[in-house]
């Protein structure tokens, strides 16, 4: 990074091909150390969570393949992994995870796993990263970032993008505020997610149907080093109580209208 | 693109340096041909929104550099280009724009310009990703696809990222629905928004503090051929009617008061 911005000369997005089907216990640095492009000091692993929650373990299978019947069971998993609600219409929930992940469906997904399988979150996607960034070191002398991704959706923008939910190695957030522009402006608020960029970086030679669950971003350390606050993907989380939507509008107005006992 | 998907097998981000002080009327294509790399057919610009708005004199300049005037201005300025308050607290208000676009401070920035000067958002920002793509044919013969990117903030998480705000010569929004993946699972929900995606990796290499305004992404074009739905950034915009969260919790939960008669 160039001093203290976030900045680099040229960055290279390169996909790793040749992940085959894991299963759970299969060592991911394993895995990636054998088809990866040679790795290099800095380089920055994008890993889709998937990948992960399938060598951790973190499946459901069902005897069935039947499309009913994994629904049901996609809706018990998705209430499992909840810890509150944050909008819902019709079959579509929005709610906070267990690691303060507001996503839909809780991050419980039925694509790209066999179809009577479900893929739940890894638990600990931070250490996910931490373990894979150490699996790749002791097998390859090298020093990675490791970036763990999933798609999420965005109030007021369609479509999705992917985003860091695990961070292993890097600053996810960036914080140049107190710094000047070449101005003289002081920067006050624009902190960067870095880990988010580089997720979204990842995905673009990733794609939900090519097969590609990771990629390299080589180009973002300078001379080798990643700068590290070691807060991993904590530091992206806004709390609830300080985010301006922490509830969904039709939620926020049933509870304004409980408030002055208007029974819902 | 590969097949209908959205991956690539290898891309790179590179810096357009040399960039100097932008004025209104510089002709932004001529700007760029000069000292970008080689620009090739299938090449995506990245462009900070804040070079379009110096080109097409969007720009707020006052006669003093106090930063209270500035402030007082700032806000007056916000007010002119909001459409709809979405929440604000404080200080802080994020509203709907005449873009559609649901941005803090509706997208009036202090930071990289003068200090006595404030930037709008360009106008039209398709538009002007539109005549910068047709300036790039006319000078050097290639097919370019244009993002302009604006940094945002997004609920729920730290830190602000990149997102595109205008589009010419590619699909924002890929549409892999009712595509099956290699399980056989029809992908119900999973539209892409590779724009954003796009802006997320360009400031990579931009950053705020670096004075890089200007990215190229190579790689993503098959054949030189960058898929076009000729919708520009219209699609990435998802309409208040039917957002979960069109206005902020306390807005909502005011609403919801007012709703059964209470005063306010």
């Amino acid at each position: 990074m160039t001093a203290g911005d976030h900045a680099a000369p040229h960055i290279e997005i390169l996909p790793v091909l040749g992940i085959g089907e894991l299963r759970q216990g299969d060592d991911l640095a394993a895995v990636i150390a054998e088809p990866a492009p040679p790795l290099q000091d800095g380089d920055v692993l994008i890993v889709t969570s998937k990948v992960v929650s399938k060598t951790e373990g973190r499946m459901i299978v069902l005897d069935t393949a039947d499309p009913d019947a994994r629904e049901v069971a996609r809706q018990v998993a998705i209430e499992a992994e909840t810890v509150r609600i944050v909008a819902e219409r019709d079959a579509l929930r929005i709610v906070e995870t267990r690691h303060g992940l507001v996503l839909a469906a809780a991050g419980v997904d039925a694509s790209n796993v066999s179809r009577n399988e479900l893929a739940l979150l890894p638990i600990d996607p931070d250490f996910s990263a931490h373990l894979l960034r150490e699996g790749i070191r002791a097998r390859l002398g090298v020093e990675v970032g490791v970036v763990i991704s999933d798609s999420m959706g965005r109030p007021w923008r369609a479509g999705i993008t992917d985003a860091a939910i695990g961070v292993a190695g890097l600053t996810a957030l960036t914080d140049p505020r107190g710094r000047t522009d070449v101005y003289g402006n002081v920067l006050e608020v624009t902190q960067v997610a870095v880990a988010d960029e580089l997720a979204a970086a990842g995905d673009l030679v990733k794609g939900k149907l090519a097969g590609i669950p990771i990629a390299v971003v080589r180009g973002v350390a300078r001379d080798g080093k990643l700068p590290d606050d070691g807060l991993g993907s904590r530091a992206l989380i806004r709390g609830s109580e300080e985010d301006l939507f922490r509830l969904g509008t039709s939620e926020a107005i049933a509870l304004g209208r409980e408030d002055v006992g208007w029974a819902t």
